[in-house]
Parts: structure tokens; C-alpha cells; sequence
């Protein structure tokens, strides 16, 4: 039961560095924020482990759910100023779509996600999240009815479905320029402003004018420079797979029986194997993983540090210390016998056995289509009201190849001391 | 005992959202910017509680030390451009002076210093710190100690010491910057580029050349701005002393044999009463203290949401939900009838007990000087070779007014639900 | 008589590096923006000549206008908010009132306004302007009337007219932001966004809400820094009165019968003394001043670097090359021995005579009230709804020695050369 | 004859709202900039008609000049710290090199060249002014030939001339950066601190490390949109059509033997078929072209447009009160009977002859190829010392696609009005 108390400090207006003043348009959407499922999120940061490399990358999912939704504000005026209507249900129900999109992570999901939950995608837990929340605001349960519609593409007015997930959608146009101006790397800033200004719907679908090519462009440009820059960057990836193998290694110990710190939330999903089913059956499930955030995971690794598991502490120290295990990338897998030599240069630095060496030496593909997942297309609106392909409209950029997943592989291991 | 690991792993140069990049300018400061103890700031907000009205406010101690040296920096070339002497050792020790000048900090110490370790201020803490260091580094146990005479003010050149501690130090040119920057608060922008380009040095004391006096006047009340407006905003001071009021009453309870959920770390310093006398006789008081963090406090708040004690669930979970309580001020104390009438309220409401209701109603004094500390005047120096203090000097703006601390009083209570 | 052909080439938005985008919200606004008497202002430059000291001062008083407009459209938004009605017909007219405001400036004007058209201010002439576009937009006359009234603070609703005119107008919060912007001058840098947030309404008032008070307090701050960091910088005091002295020289010389280079429109306001008569009585006074913008000026003073009389020739080639004259600034007058000594040097220096030394070497007063008119007070709007002058509510801020012009006199001659 | 009344106004820092400060680094260059030649810079903009639809962009040549002369301090530093020795007379070279590199410009010569000057290029006259400074700078004389033969690219070290002239050279680092800044165009925004930082040198060649790679992508992007959305805006195409139209007509008239107003420097080029010969052989040429900016040009349009020749009166007049010729691009040429159809509307709405029509109607080829100049690749330094082409490294990015000059057609006429 949650108490009214927060109700008599409203604030309809937030700070945002990024944008200036973000007004919460809506008394509905305000105690949505002021919800504990939304509250969480301030808990999480949108990027992991990423601060490791950019110092100032420690904004929330919190943050970012909410510059969503002051773009989504502007795309809607934008659209209906172009003469396409959206009722003031809809634009309530776009509003809460967007605001909720991310509701279902957990802490470090970047890395985290199928290793705290197995087999339950974090879209999957959104969609629980929300379901619980209409029991909280009855009388506005046809909102999140809609929101849910939208978000799963089911509701008439397709576009509206665009707004929240296509290749243009406010949640990329946020987070691309939030990451750039926490991150400090200029090169990923999107114009926002100009490509909203663009927004136009013909036939249900959302489009760009065709002016807009050049913002287009740039902005595709702009998220491969993220890409590899940042979400991608090498020293990026090497905390989030010794956080991974921390974890893995956590859980296989628990279950063998040992004993480790932890919160009881953290606790809860490192001992059983959940699955779909036990967060439809068991509303405990879904209350234990609102309790999960990035103060849990990281509280945790902090006391292993001096757990008597060798591969454990050994891990968790060299990730609280910062001493980041080495990452090499290239475009071909690592052969078997230089993946060997490594292996066999940790194991007598630390006396490691079999088993316990595929912690340290890895590798891995790592490939960024999680960020282009090319399912649709973005299609230019042309003065004559035709609509074309950006990638066949572009006469220089080669966009088709920009589509395609890159795939690199990556050979992790600690630096051998002298 | 550090492995060198992160030696293959230099970085020399660090993206900073606020200055662009951010050079480390020596092998040794790059050192201590990988000690355990200086990578420890990473996980203490600079502005601890901050985030709950302004949520970009997530920034470091360690960024702000970090960028307070790069301010350093570019003091120390306008200085010597000017023609006085700074020394290779002198500039090395002043850049780890003021990169260390935070190193005592604990967790949320705005709020909870002197609770988590009392009669220990912070800066005793970092002088254990940087003795620690020294058996770290024993190659540069002088650059150390010079920079702790010249923290301590002891150093032969007195302007090196206003450098790093005086009304114009580059500890407060880049905290308000950077608090600025990060709570999106414009008007606390300070023109830090201008300010630097001004010093100068005059008979050994640091000086501001007179054509600097409407960027001092303007930094004056921009930090006056930031300090009503952001360190002293009443919904932070609410969530601060919430947060006084959760370890209070967790001390009290684990003293009095209850079992609570913490780190050892915490734990270790709830439990007992540390002194002086116990950092400089146990090498594990400050290697304690070395483990705590903002994860170490909020981790165990969380998990205090569900702790049979009354006083400290509810307080807990207000904090964590962000049902933060009513905070008001006023230019005089609170009336005693005043204060017992909202106790009655809140009494009824939560049903509780004498001692309990302390923990909920209570009122404080605010007051500014923690941010104004007006030992130092800032003197100008004129074209004709003299100095004159710049509240002498500025025709129009009471800055005699500015220096004085200004004392208001708060009442703070959950609003009782209807 | 104009053609139509801009109609086709509508653009309703406006790059703006300061706000980003300008939307221009109205058929008739935009048509206003494309009339010959406002696309003028493109050629009169903000600033005059402040770019000889910063050198990215060049903007215009068309661009200043459009801003203002903007913020305006934001000021209405957050009025009509906060449950205080603004009609459609208001809101079209408090938009040309800002827009049109400065309308009758001439070319430099903050130096040579009463020199090129004695004895009628720019208000005058913006009145005339005004008139005149009644005639090309008969059927917006109402509007343009509605403006006028509001201009004239003769609408039945104070606080449209102090949106346009009073301490904190749309035109101050825009030209402080925009002159910050572009010379570079970060001091000066105003909240415009949170002003404009706390912007209020009570007893026909516009008045500021309390929580408003710090913002409004580094207004004040910021206004004075621009003053004499920019407005009043010596540099840019001494381009100006070189301009005004070139301009009064070749006036007598025009006026004695010498051939000079110029325009014709700027001609006909160097041979002639025209009087607000003659602007009520010749059409031809206000289309000719309607051809005057910066280009005449410079381009004549340019030309004149080659006249005959030695002063016009030697003045207008000091400014053109930028070899600044000297300026002293001082709080007491100086002394006619010390100007009669500096007028010696420079007679000597030059060859002059009597009457021509005066041009070169001066003493004048310099005062700050052209920028702080305190002919109003900022009034703050407490939560119980009474209201409050700032300059008492600030506990700190001298803001009634703020209020006070500030005299000081500047000696200016040029650098003899050795 | 030069008075040096200047040198006791030396400023050594400049404001620059891009870069913040900018320190003159040296006292020779410090006269340089103050010379009349480079003061002329400050009365020519540097995106000549831009303004028209960008109207904040009414930066100067002279800005330009000064903020690539910062970068290129900056990469100095950067290449010295990477181990490449760069001397103090090399530094001062390039330094003036790049800051001289644009002083042969005439006044709008984006469209103007060759209109004024026929058959002389700005880098030709450029080398004459440099030739004439070296008469007013004896002792600096060695500088400026030394800059003369980086700039010819005959000095011995390839990569200072690289750093002036190649494809990423600080020219266009500085006017990327400078002209999306003032344009408001945030997608032109180009990381030039980490490019700057990426810079390197190898077998005498400028070269970029290998990890910059998405910065130089990045780079090449934000180029091409600021190409098509500022540098060949269709909007601004117009206007410089018109001003070459205008000028053509113009010089027809003066040579037909009419009389048109005009400063004697623009008349004496209107006059006269000026050739790099009679740069060569008479002194008073380079003397009245160093008269020659904006002023002119615009100052005397504003007259022309009350002149009796309709051709020169329309077209000015409709460039004064923007009222811009409308601009159709297209891929392939117009055919000829669309070019004629349009004739015939204009001709009959404006009674013009077959000779006349030209004037207003007409169609161009427009070529980015300005702006691409693709005689060198940029190369990438590999890890292990190989160098790569940045078209073969780039996996993405059609590199070789953005390097063929794209052409396109358009097509001007003057909206016939109802």
C-alpha cells in the first residue's frame, strides 16, 4: 500500500541537463513517475558499467525514460500541427508507452539480462510491471490498456506504435544524445530538435520529410560512432564480462550450497531458477524484482572481494579496483591455440584449475545489431507525396551497409604480472 | 596487495562532459588515479542526496577531483605565464594536493559526517589516506608530503596553498561548475576559463587582477544561487536528514543486539565508536573505511524497507520511494506549540511513542557557512601594484552581506494521510 | 509597392544558435518579419561596435527581435498556465509589440542615436514606422493598434506592457542572453528558461514567483556584469565616440559646402536638421530613413579615410584600421589641467588647431542607467499572495545600491607616437 | 603609412563564443593581426549570403582566421607530444600560414570570385599580400617565407603543409565547427578536440591513429550535411545569384559608359579588366583591392536599387527586402523548353527584353566538389606502424561514394506575382 504523501510535493517540472526544463504534462503520468516500479529506475543506470570508461555515464534509466517522453511530447505537436490527428487519449497513451518502455530491466541488464532472469526478456517483465500498475490506478487502466496496445503494435493507428519502437523512435533519438552528453563524446549528438521538426505520418506510417536526409543521415552516422565508441568500447566490454563471470560464478557456488553475502532480492534470483511461469503464479516474484537495482549487484561484489573462493574474490577485487581484465578485438574468431597459450599463462600466475580458468580467459562475439536491428525501414516523404527508402534516396551514404551487423570477436584476459 | 594489471591498461587522457578532455598530466598522478583509494571516490556521489530533486545530479568525487586538477593545472601555466615561479616538485605536489584534498570523504558526508565515524572530520581522514599512500609509494613519499604541507598550509609559498583552499580555490571553481553542469541549474555557471586567466600572485598571496572584479562578483552570487537553490533546496534537506535519521535509529538498534543487514564494513562502523586514536593505532580502521561507499549505505536501506522496526522500515521506505517529507523554512526557530502540534498529528497517525516520534518531527537550523567560510578575503590587484579586498572595491554589490552566514530554521514531518 | 514573390519562399522556422529553433507562430508575424521596414534590421547590428573587442558580436537587432518574440510566445504559455487569461487578439498584439519595439532604431544608434536624427528618439520613430505599416496591412490595423497601445502602456492590462517594457521585459531577458551568447562573455549568461518559468500575474502585475528569487538575483548580476564588461567596455566606448566624432565632422563639413562621399539617404540626414515635424509631415523623411542601416555609415567612413581634412581623414582611418584612441575611466572627473595637457601632446603630435584638437581629445560621462531604468520594481509573489519588492526580500543581494546609476568619466586621446 | 597607436592596446586573448578564450601566441602575430590587411578581414563575412536564411551567421573571415590558428596550436602540441619535432620557427610558420591562408579573399567571393577579379584566384592574391607584409615586417621577413613555402607545400616537412591544406586540414576543422555554431545547424557539430588529439605524423605524412576512425567518419558526414543544408542551401544559391547577376549588370552599365554609385575601390575594379599582371607590376591594385569589403558591395546594391535601369533596379531591390528568386534543384539538367516557359512568364509580368531576361532567368550546375577536393585520402595509423586508407579501413561507411563531387542542376526565376 503505498502512502499519499508524495502527492503534496509535486513538481511538474524536472531539471534536466540535457534539455532544460522537462514538463510532466499530466496528472496521471506524474503519479506514474512517483510510483516505486518507476522510482527504481533511478537505481539503475542506463549504461552499466560504461563509467569505468566515461567517468560521467551514470545516468538512470530513470532519466532517460523521462527525456523519452518530453520528446514524445514534441513529436506529438509536431504531427498533429501537420494535420494528422491524435486524440488527447492517445497522446496520454504514447506518453505512458514511452515512459514505461523500460520499466522491465534490471540492474547492469547491458550484461545482466538472461543471466538474474533466464529465459524472461526484459520487455516481457515491462509487460508484468504494467499489469500490476493497473491494479494500483484503476481508474486509469484504459490508459495502460492503450499504452500496452501500442507498445506491442496492436493498436489501429500504426504510427503511433513508431513513435515507441522503429528505428526512429524517441527512445533511440534520447538516448543517443543523453549518452553523448553524459559520455562527453561530442561525435554521437544527434540534432533532436531538427529530426522531430521532420516527423510527418502518410499512410499510418511515420516518416521523415525529405529534407530531413541529411539529419538522417547524420544520425545514423552518429549512432555507429556510439556504437563502437561507446557501447562497444573494448574496456566497456571487459567489466561487463567480469561482472557476468562474478555473477555466474556467485550462483554456482549458492547452489552448491555456500554461503554469500547479499541483499535477500539479489538472493532470491541467484537460488532459483524463475521462469515465465513463476511471474505469472506467484506476485512475490514480480515484488522481489522491483526490489533488484544497481546497489545490489555492485554491494554484493564488493563484500566477495574478500570471499575465500579464489575465482570469485580475485574477480570482484580486480572489478572494484578497476583492474579491468585485457580485451583484444578482430574481425576473425581467436584461433584455439592462441585462446590456449593465454589460458595457460593465467593458470600459472594463479594457480587456477580447469574449471575454474574459463573464467579468466574467454572469448566471445560481440556484434551491434543489439542497436541497428534493421526491421524496418526509414522512409522519406517526398514533396510529390510518394515515400522512398532512406537507404535508396542517400546518393552517397552506403546506408544498406550501415544496416548490416557488424561482427567482431573478442579474446578477454588478465594482464600477467611480471 | 594491487596487482599492476591496469599498467597495460593506461588511459591517459578522460572524457569529461563538462571540460571536453581532461589530460593526466604525470606518471605518478596517473598512479593515484588507480589506487583503490582514489577509485573508491567513483562509488561516492559528490552531491549525495542531490539526485532526488535533480536527477542528473550523479556525479563523483572522484570526477570532481579529477577535474579540479585539470583547473589546477591551468592555474599553475597562467600563474607562471604571469612570471612567477612554480617548480616542476611544486607544481606535481600542488596537482596531488588538490586530487587528494576529498580522499577522506565517506558516503553521503554531506549529510553523514560525524555520524558514521564521529570526531574524525574528513580531512583528518584524508591525511591518514595520504600517509597510507606513502607506503604505496615509496619513490614519491616526497611529492606526498609536499603536498600535504602545502594542504596543511605549512609550505613556504602560501599562494600555493590558496590554490587548493581559499575563497577562490579550484575545489569550488569546479564543484560549483560542475554541480551546475550535472543539476542543469544554469545560473550557477561560473566562467571558470576567466577566472583562471585573472589570478595572479602578489607578495606570496594569491590575487585576482582588477579587471577580474565583475567575474568575482558574478562567481559570488553564483554560488549563492547554487547553495539555496541545490545544497540547501529543502527537498534535499529533507532526504538528507531522512537519511541521519536511518542510521541514527540502525546504530541504535544493532547497539542495542538487534541483527540488521549491512556490509561488514558498515556494520563495522555502526557497531563500534571509532577515534582518532583508533585510525593512527589499527591499520583496519582505515582499510574499513576504505571499503565504504554509497553502495554500503543504500544497499542496507533498501533492505531495511522490511525490518520489523517500526521507526526504521517506514523511514526507509519513505527514502527509497522517494515519499520524501514536508520540508519548511523560515527566517525564525519554529514555535514549541508548533512543532508539538505536528508531532500529535504524526503520533496518531503512525502510532507511536515518545522516542519514536523524534525520528519523524524534528526542527534544524540551516546555515550557509559551511559554503561561504569567509576567512579569506579575495584581493584585487590593482594596475598601480596595490591590493584592495573586493568588497571594498566593488561599488554596488553588498558583499559584506554575502559574507555573512545566513542562519534559517527548518521543520520537517510526513504529511499525515487524509 | 512590394510583390508577393516571398510568399512562395514561407519559411516558418528560424535557426537560432542561441534557442535553437524559432518557430514564427502567425500569418501576419510572418508577414510583418518579410516587410522591407523589418528585413532592415538584418543590417543593423546589434551591438555596434562591440565586434571590435568581441569579435563574434555582429548579430542583429532582426535576430534580437525574433528572439524576443520568442521568449514572448513562452512568457504567454506560461501566463495563460498559471490561470490568468491572455485572448487570442492579446496574445497577436503583445507578439508585434515585442517584435516591432525597436523597430525605429537608425544604424549604431546605441552612439549616434540624437546625431543623425535630432531631437526624435527611436520610440518616436518606431511609432512612425508603426503607422506606416497600417497603410501596407490595412486588415490587421487592430492589431497593429493593439500593439501600439500595449507599447504605450494605454491597454487596459498593465502586465502585457511591462512583458514588453520593465525590469524584466522580454527584450532585456533575450538581448542579455543573445550579447552573452555571441561575444563569448559566459557571466552574462541569464536562466531565461526558469525566469520565464517563474513568471506570474496578481493584481494586474507581472511579478516574479517567490521561489524565483536567486534567479532573479543573477539577472541582476549578469545585467550589471554585461554592462561593463560589454556595453561600457573602454574599447568599445572609445570606437563609439570616434564614430560620433567622425559623424559630427562631417556634418560641418557637408554643412560648410564640401563634397562628401555617401549614400544619398545617409546625405539627406547629414545636410538636413529633420524635427518630429517632419516626419509627421513628408513621407519621404521616413522611407529615406527607412534606406539607413549600418552599410551607409561604414561605407561612407571607409571612403573618408582618403578626404582632404585632415580630421575626417585621420579619424575615419584610426577606426577602419582599428588603432583605438586611448580611453582612461575614472570615478572623479578629470581635471581641465590634465585634458589641456593631453590636448598639448596631441597638437603637437597631429598639427591641429584649436578647433580640431577638440575631436581627438575628450573628457566624457559614462553612466549605466541607459541599462538598469529603475523605474520599476520586481515584485515577488509570496505563496500567502502578497507580494514583496525584491530588493527588500533579498536578504543579501544589495539590490537597492544595484538601482543606483553608476557614474564614471572617461578621458579619450589618441597614443602619441614616439 | 601605420601609426603605432595600437601597441599600447595589445590584447592578448580573445573571445571566441566557439572555443571560449584564445590566447595570441606571439608577439609577431599579434602585429599580423592588428596590420590593416587582416583588420579588412573583419568586414567580410565568412558565408557571404548565408545569412539570409541562417541569420546568426554573420561571422567574419577574420573569426575564421583566428580560430583555425588556435586549432592549429593545439595540433602542434599534440604532434609534438607524440615525439615529432616541430621548431619554434616551424611552430611560428605554420601558425602564420594558416592564420594569413584566406587574407587573399575578396568580399563575398563565394560567389564573387573571378566576378571582381577576373582570372586571379584568392590564394594568388593571398601570396601578394604576404609578399606586401613582408615590407612592413623586415624583421619578420624569414617568418613569412618560410609560412609562403608551407602554404606552396615546398617545405620540406609535408605534414605542416598537410596541416594548412589537406583533407583535414584546421582550415576546415575551424569552419565546420565555426559556421555550425553560428548557423545554429547542430548536426555540422565536428569533434575537433578529439580529432585534434587523434592527429599524428608518420614518414612525414599527417596521419590519424588508428582508434579515430569513427571520429573521421563523423567528420566527413557532419561535411556533407553542412554542404547540402548550408553551403548549397537552395535559399542561399538564390541570393548569390542575384548578387552576381546584380554585379554583371552592373559592370555592364559602368562600361557602357552610365554613371553608378559605388566606393572608389569597388568602381575601380568594376572599371578596369584587372590581371595577375597589374597585381604584379602596380603597387595602387593590391592597395585598392586590401579597400574592398562588404561595405562596398552591399552599400552600394542598397543605392542601385532606386537606379533607372529596371534590370539593376528589380534585382537589387529584390535582394534588399529578400525577396529571393525561387530555386528548383534537380538531378538532371532542365530541359530547355521548361528553362523557356519560365522566360516567357517573367518576361511578360516584368516587360523585359531577350537580353534582359537572362538576368532573371537562369539555369546552373552546382558541384559539392568545392568543398571535397579529394586529392588526398586521409590515412590511419595502425597499431602496428602501418599506415591504411580511411576508405578501405572503414567497414561501414562508403568512403569512396562520399568522395565523387555530387552535381546537381538548378533552375532560378522570379515568382511572377497574381
Amino acid at each position: 500500500m503505498r502512502t499519499n504523501t508524495h502527492r503534496n510535493n509535486k513538481k511538474k517540472i524536472i531539471n534536466d541537463p540535457v534539455y532544460g526544463f522537462i514538463s510532466i504534462p499530466d496528472e496521471f503520468i506524474f503519479d506514474l513517475v512517483e510510483h516505486p516500479f518507476f522510482q527504481r529506475l533511478r537505481r539503475i543506470k542506463q549504461l552499466g558499467m560504461t563509467h569505468l570508461v566515461y567517468p560521467g555515464a551514470l545516468h538512470t534509466r530513470f532519466h532517460h525514460a523521462i527525456g523519452a517522453m518530453h520528446l514524445m511530447s514534441q513529436a506529438v505537436a509536431v504531427i498533429r500541427r501537420k494535420g494528422h490527428e491524435i486524440t488527447e487519449d492517445e497522446e496520454r497513451a504514447v506518453l505512458v508507452a514511452i515512459l514505461l518502455h523500460d520499466i522491465g530491466h534490471g540492474p547492469f541488464s547491458h550484461a545482466l539480462e538472461y543471466d538474474i532472469v533466464k529465459n524472461v526478456s526484459h520487455e516481457q517483465i515491462s509487460y508484468y510491471f504494467i499489469q500490476a500498475l493497473k491494479l494500483d490506478f484503476p481508474d486509469n487502466s484504459d490508459d495502460l490498456e492503450r499504452a500496452l496496445m501500442i507498445f506491442a503494435n496492436k493498436y489501429h493507428k500504426t504510427f503511433l506504435y513508431q513513435l515507441v519502437s522503429s528505428q526512429l523512435d524517441m527512445d533511440r533519438l534520447d538516448y543517443l544524445t543523453r549518452d553523448s552528453f553524459f559520455t562527453g563524446v561530442s561525435e554521437g549528438i544527434v540534432g533532436t530538435e531538427r529530426i522531430i521538426e521532420m516527423l510527418n505520418v502518410h499512410n499510418d506510417q511515420l516518416v521523415i520529410d525529405e529534407k530531413g536526409i541529411y539529419s538522417i543521415e547524420k544520425f545514423l552516422v552518429a549512432r555507429r560512432v556510439m556504437y563502437w565508441q561507446v557501447y562497444l568500447h573494448k574496456t566497456v566490454v571487459s567489466g561487463e564480462f567480469m561482472l557476468i563471470n562474478i555473477l555466474r560464478r556467485a550462483k554456482k557456488l549458492i547452489r552448491e550450497g555456500q554461503t554469500l553475502f547479499g541483499s535477500p532480492a539479489l538472493l532470491y534470483f541467484m537460488e532459483k531458477d524463475i521462469q515465465k511461469v513463476d511471474f505469472e503464479t506467484k506476485p512475490e516474484v514480480l515484488q522481489t524484482f522491483a526490489q533488484l537495482d544497481d546497489f545490489d549487484v555492485m554491494g554484493a561484489v564488493k563484500v566477495w572481494q574478500n570471499h575465500p573462493d579464489k575465482v570469485l574474490s580475485i574477480l570482484s577485487r580486480n572489478l572494484v579496483d578497476r583492474n579491468l581484465h585485457k580485451v583484444e578485438i578482430a574481425k576473425e574468431p581467436f584461433s584455439p591455440d592462441r585462446i590456449l597459450m593465454e589460458k595457460e599463462l593465467v593458470r600459472t600466475q594463479y594457480q587456477l584449475d580447469d574449471e575454474e580458468i574459463d573464467y579468466f580467459v574467454y572469448s566471445e562475439q560481440l556484434t551491434n545489431n543489439a542497436y541497428s536491428q534493421v526491421k524496418q525501414t526509414i522512409n522519406l516523404l517526398k514533396k510529390d507525396g510518394q515515400t522512398i527508402d532512406v537507404s535508396k534516396a542517400s546518393d552517397n551514404l552506403n546506408i544498406s551497409a550501415l544496416a548490416q551487423p557488424v561482427e567482431k570477436y573478442c579474446l578477454c584476459y588478465p594482464v600477467v604480472r611480471h
